[in-house]
């Protein structure tokens, strides 16, 4: 561990092992309720495949199912190349972690599609929102009892966290009632890549509770992101703001989606991003 | 093989091997360009976890990654429990083929999550878009020299495959330019289960082809699927028409993705789903 490394790289930081194994250890600096923040977890998978000997080309696609809360303390991933092809690479990546009674368990499956990115024609689809710059808005304060919350330097725009928990529906219409926008960054500013952009996919809280303004047991099951960004982007947004939005379309029967989109400040689609969310009651 | 089965479920039939393990056959009734249509791959894929002995519950969410396209002939799907917990179960998906040199190869890798549903709150915060019944309209032909284009009875809607391949960008705004509605189902029609819902998912052709209105080499490289429908909105669906709609948001550097709703004509959301999708020049 490099401990003059940024705090991000130290949390996502792996030992290869060889045979498509890597060696990781959590971080209570990214400590969330029962477990690691998922967004880290899900980062340290992708950080495997980037750093494998094997690999080729640039993240195209991650999804990561979260089967069960890591434990603190030591951590196995893998990640296989399932299938190399000329251009597109396909892995299948496990975490495993020993459970109280020291038999290796899975706790997230997941996939990456990488490849060799080439210019092409391209357009942005996603116009980003018309919102205050960065410095130029105070929004209300970032905060909640955990530590990876710390870890993001954020400006709230819509959608905050419900200062009453009144369980009042909201009256918004369809399409802004689990609508949050804001700018993040990491803290302290770090230039981004796909890791903190992956791990940025994920720092909105439960749609449900700002749907329902009720706190009731939500966690994420499953993440997929869908990189836009390549090398350059990344470079050309370096440690600046991301505008991240975020919103749900279906609630039922004890799941949640939820639909996210990150700009940087010049309005470049860095990432598309999907999640489903377990809920109670 | 049942023969008095529908096309559907012939094409997605399985053995059980044991071990995991299940061989299928290509169908040549959903075959497209090189290879199968892919939304019949990946119900082949959850069909193997749904008839796997070990499930517990229905289908939350599902990922595949064509990995290759298949040849025709045999192929075996390995569906394995990586996690079980008390309500939710986490799958990881092969299908795996020889190659030509009769080498076994991965073709596709994925996960599915299912999980015991329970009643809950819940509110559907996509309403279906106001369009005429399926029955009130006479769309665009729906054809193309592929053979699962027949599998499917379809009403166009708006995004019809291009008339004229002229080149012209599209001119309409950024959320309307590469968006396409439809109703559609099985022909001939059968009750939807999850295995029909997941290939609706990707009935969409690339939104390339509508955004520049060219014909360039594209496919889909991975796609998820959220499952909102329980069994319960999927009896009340039974086999009528479900209304589907697809858009992207970036397109550039080789791959753009697509969102996806697919709604029953009473307006239940069934299933949210996304895909990134391989294209050149």
């Amino acid at each position: 561990m490099d401990a003059s490394a940024h705090v991000f790289d130290q949390a996502i930081a792996l030992t290869a092992l060889g045979d498509d194994r890597f060696e990781g250890h959590t971080s209570d600096a990214y400590w969330n309720m029962v477990g690691p923040f998922g967004g880290i977890t899900a980062a340290t998978a992708l950080n495997a495949v980037l750093q494998h000997p094997a690999l080729l080309g640039q993240p195209v696609a991650l999804t990561v199912n979260y089967a069960a809360a890591l434990a603190k303390g030591r951590f196995i991933v893998v990640a296989r190349a399932a299938r190399t092809n000329r251009s597109t690479q396909h892995w299948s990546i496990e975490i495993r972690q020993d459970d109280a009674d020291g038999v290796p368990a899975v706790v997230l499956t997941g996939s990456v599609v990488t490849a060799v990115r080439r210019e092409t024609w391209g357009i942005n689809d996603a116009p980003m929102p018309a919102v205050p710059a960065p410095d130029a808005v105070r929004g209300p304060p970032w905060v909640a009892p955990v530590a990876w919350i710390q870890r993001y330097e954020v400006v709230q725009l819509d959608g905050a966290l419900p200062q009453h928990w009144d369980g009042a529906v909201s009256a918004a219409d369809a399409a802004q009632a689990s609508l949050s926008r804001l700018w993040m960054r990491d803290a302290p500013p770090r230039p981004i890549d796909h890791c903190a952009l992956t791990a940025l996919a994920d720092v909105f809280y439960p749609r449900i509770f700002l749907r329902r303004r009720r706190r009731v047991p939500a966690g994420t099951v499953s993440m997929t992101v869908y990189f836009h960004a390549d090398d350059a982007a990344l470079r050309a947004t370096a440690d600046g703001h991301v505008l991240g939005q975020a919103r749900a379309h279906g609630f039922g029967a004890g799941f949640h989606d939820q639909s996210a989109w990150l700009w940087n400040a010049a309005g470049q689609l860095l990432a598309t991003s999907v999640q489903v969310v377990y809920y109670k009651e």
